[in-house]
């Protein structure tokens, strides 16, 4: 270990994370975090002692960094003024029960406090003088909203002018960057007067900053504000000490504990590495280069095989090879791979015991598989490996946090991928001008809560970037969309996310108990010709059509043929334009899409979604109907 | 019919409701609405003509009143506006088919569009021209985030310069109240050159006024804004057309559908009624004077009828009475009545079926029965008749939003309320100085989505007021607190309402399948001496008071006392204080609460909310264990 630079510190404030203080401290340990700052609600809504907290933390490996928040301190008037003296000595007494030596004091936020920057001082430099004598230090933060003190400039003028020894400043990223104020000066700080540096990320929303603060933060890359600027700002400064999560976040009160926190350490490790060397830590293996999705894998039993294999025939998908050694078909149409597997005791047959028919595997094409698999599991992803028969290609894979399984394909120019060795192939019909060029996208249904955990997995293990947001009015809820492309945009993977639970997203998420793929869509040449006659596709309302034609003018003919072929369409501000139709529903799960892109579009077609979504709700009552 | 003065008629947009335009138009027509406003968008995305929506309309009893939006249409430059003109012409295509005459058109937002109001109203004169050929008409109305024209006035500017009959303006009070501009100068508008006007409500949030239209809007009655004082200006002006609800809500857009109509016609009647006699329609009878909660019933079966006395029982209630003619008993503690029905066909053995063991029926005092049940009944609410034993009272009932009832009991200052009479009294034990003082407030949970139509019921009906909301952090995620009280303080009913499943609120939502009373307070005198030693409290732990000490400077005997009895503590600014203290959980269903109020303290404690829900957590977690 003396080769590796010494690693930083990593900590977690237990706020972030849902449960009681076991739940919490447990998750923390078992993420990997070294240290945890004790929220002060959480240890007074914990049934068991300070010391039995600090026993806890222990046993689990966690160095308790510090206590917090200490509320409405600084230049407040008499009698109160002396009666925070006092409260402070009470809370110096917690901490020495709990074994940590820091507590931090945010921003006084009463009205009656003085606008007294010396008096502030004076006070904390007393406190401080206090917790001297019992060994402790002191912190001071400011809040983005406090009543006299909200930057951070402010904050160190006062912890400046006290002086003492045992008082320095915290930071902390959303406070800072929320007030759009530049962190760029904490570079010039002395870093050992910082005692402890706080991060957290947030989207861009434009409200009240309490609010945006309790309600929207999340762990840096999950969010908009320039973290990576202020984390610059902060190891500039020479500051050594932890690097810090604090996140307040009302769906991460509710998620599963032990997956936030392994969001939180993955974030941490992605935001030092995006800087390293700075933070002294081994630097991450770079992001592949990615050359687009190379196949799916589709869990099926033997009826679902038959019914799925039916279904992409209807589409022009051919069976087009045997796996050697398992019950594993190829279908192929032009360059799509789409592969069904009703192998017995493999990840895909327990994908289909937990969720039916479903997308089990995403092969990705990359530029070197071992190094984006060394970089995943930096990021804190597991490996997975498939048993495999004589002779077979290993094919490496790790897990998305659904569960399901991303292989890494090495993207040999002109060369087959290694899979297909492990294929008898068939004989395969000549490619035609009608054959798909490429699978365009793929969307995932993700539950309530899972949006930001998803984001940070493409983002900081496959370099993938998140896209504006869309809203997508179904008639049942909204569903919001999000997707992550990466650079060159050859790989596109929309997210969607409903809180209502009978829209086609929140149905899916019912019918698959979980996350996964409902919608593939596939790049086709010519439109009208890719299609065929086969297809099972989704009816549009006469009504789109007429609107289509009042919106971009088009040529009646123009919008007659659109209309016959279901084919929906957009057009950019460029003149970029996109056609599309979509299939009816497999077996309640997911659905195919068929675009073509004209002149540069990189959209989805998100104006039409609306059309498409109330489609597909009467498509599934009709459904219903049939079958009662 | 021809004594009552003509009502003004009541229209609803479609984008108000879930659903496709079937379900939306349903809906409307159930609740009793006289017309709606097709949203484009519902059209577009649904599978039959415009013919076939007016056809639908006709048959159900409704107009259509008007087919909006069209966008982006005034000052834009060619060829942009020729193109215009184009789509405005099909769109008046769609209106003949749908047999509506006007079509709104809404302020532009595009960036290329001209700041030139004289363009605009020349526009809009050529538009109104064209609509004027085909007997249509056109209503001019600002957005809150037009690119040029944001306020009402300036959109009346353009309409005067327009200054064609077939052109009028639209206003509504979103876009009006969200700038926080005056309606007032509206009233000096002539109401003939208003051609429609909507109406929707908000809570008052900090945020972007484009997010906060999009998903915050609800019904009159439901949010924060002055939507009276906006109303009065429109009828000042002597408008005579209809008042409409357009409302944007994510919750609505997934509720269920008939429910939300019936909310929003209730909120147009209620704030016609606020303004009557200007509305020419009948006034509403007054609402009822409140004297507090009389007695609370629960739906129990036998073996929940000997497990819940057993558990009031070591809370100090005594039976005290048996029903004459029904398998109904009478618990009784001081002031407070709580009734146990074990009646089979009942609405309470429904009420069971439904939810378990649960309030099946709050018994509120009112001034006059007979009035408030006319004054619900105005409002839409449903009047309920249990059938009743020869000469037993009869006792007004209603039901709330959530099935449950609410009986309404004439307070007769001295006298024992009527329904006594129905039961053989048993012997009381007389009131000691430590006997409960009264039902002190009632809270319920509501599952996500309930709150808007909750609140509206309560302050509809009964004229409670919504107070503060507070945000009380559970461990399994966010609680949201809004107390509903009466304007003396007799009847305080909290609702809570948490998009976590794993709360406190969640849990009962989904134990109790749908929303409930899960928490009931009791008002005592001395609180330690009310409390006893038999009842099952909920164990609060030692860190919480050494924080108390801490934060109001206590006594550390007053700690120690309040410690030995598992007392919360919370004072307000004005020297109030208050005392409470919590049972376990009944049959994972409700619990009860003693408070004792000092000092005029108005609130529920809910600095305390985290450590009782950290605490309740704890036990059910503990119970779980015990039984697995």
């Amino acid at each position: 270990m003396s080769e590796t630079p010494v690693r930083r510190r990593r900590s977690i404030a237990t706020v972030c994370l849902s449960g009681d203080l076991t739940d919490k401290l447990e998750a923390a340990a078992a993420a990997g975090f070294d240290g945890v700052e004790i929220f002060e609600n959480d240890l007074l809504t914990f049934g068991g002692s300070p010391a039995e907290v600090r026993r806890l933390a222990g046993e689990l490996g966690l160095a308790i960094d510090m206590f917090q928040p200490f509320r409405d301190f600084e230049a407040m008037p008499e009698p109160q003024r002396r009666r925070n003296i006092d409260r402070a000595e009470r809370k110096f007494g917690v901490m020495e029960a709990l074994g940590t030596d820091l507590l931090l004091v945010c921003s006084n936020v009463q009205e009656e406090s003085l606008d007294d920057p010396a008096r502030a001082a004076a006070d904390l430099r007393e406190l401080a003088e206090r917790a001297h004598q019992r060994g402790l230090r002191i912190g001071f933060e400011a809040l983005a909203w406090g009543r006299h003190t909200r930057q951070w400039r402010q904050a160190w003028d006062i912890v400046s002018r006290a002086d003492h020894p045992s008082l320095g400043l915290i930071v902390d990223s959303f406070h800072t960057l929320a007030l759009r104020d530049d962190p760029g000066g904490i570079a010039d700080l002395p870093g050992e007067r910082i005692f402890y540096v706080q991060l957290a990320d947030a989207p861009l929303l434009e409200m009240d900053v309490l609010q945006w603060s309790r309600h929207h933060r999340n762990f840096p890359g999950q969010g908009q504000l320039p973290v990576r600027r202020f984390l610059q700002a902060v190891l500039a400064s020479g500051y050594a000490g932890p690097l810090s999560l604090e996140v307040f976040n009302d769906e991460f009160r509710a998620a599963p504990v032990r997956q936030t926190a392994r969001d939180g350490l993955r974030s941490l490790i992605y935001a030092e590495a995006e800087l390293a060397p700075a933070c002294a830590a081994a630097p991450l293996p770079p992001a592949p280069k990615l050359a687009g999705i190379d196949f799916l894998e589709f869990a099926v039993n033997e009826p679902r095989r038959r019914e799925l294999a039916g279904f992409l025939g209807r589409m022009g998908f051919r069976l087009s090879g045997h796996h050697r050694s398992k019950q594993v078909e190829l279908y192929r149409r032009g360059q799509v791979n789409l592969v069904l597997n009703a192998e017995p005791d493999s990840a895909s047959a327990w994908h289909f015991e937990m969720h039916g028919p479903s997308v089990s595997a995403m092969g990705f094409r990359v530029d070197d598989a071992d190094r984006t698999l060394a970089r995943a599991e930096a990021l804190l992803c597991s490996r997975w490996e498939e048993p495999r028969g004589e002779g077979e290609a290993p094919l490496p894979q790790l897990r998305a946090p659904d569960g399901s399984l991303v292989c890494l394909v090495e993207d040999r120019a002109g060369e087959p991928p290694r899979w297909e060795r492990d294929f008898h192939l068939l004989p395969s019909q000549l490619a035609a001008g009608d054959e798909l060029l490429a699978i365009d996208h793929v969307a995932q249904a993700l539950a309530p809560g899972q949006m930001d955990g998803f984001m940070l997995f493409y983002r900081a293990v496959f370099g993938l970037e998140p896209q504006g947001l869309w809203e997508l009015p179904d008639p049942r809820g909204l569903v919001r969309s999000r997707a992550m492309v990466s650079p060159d945009g050859a790989l596109r993977l929309p997210l969607n996310v409903s809180e209502a639970r009978e829209t086609a997203t929140g149905r899916f998420i019912s019918a698959a108990a979980g996350a996964g793929v409902h919608h593939i869509a596939f790049r086709t040449g010519e439109i009208s010709a890719a299609l065929g006659s086969g297809a099972p596709l989704l009816p549009i309302p006469a009504n789109y059509y007429d609107d289509l034609a009042a919106r971009f003018g088009l040529e009646e003919d123009a919008v007659v043929r659109l209309r016959a072929s279901n084919l929906l369409y957009d057009a950019d501000r460029e003149g970029g334009e996109f056609f599309h139709t979509y299939t009816s529903t497999f077996a309640d799960r997911f659905f195919f899409e068929f675009v073509e892109r004209r002149g540069g579009y990189s959209q989805f077609g998100a104006p039409n979604a609306a059309v498409r979504l109330a489609a597909q709700a009467r498509s599934q009552l009709a459904a219903k109907a049939g079958s009662a």
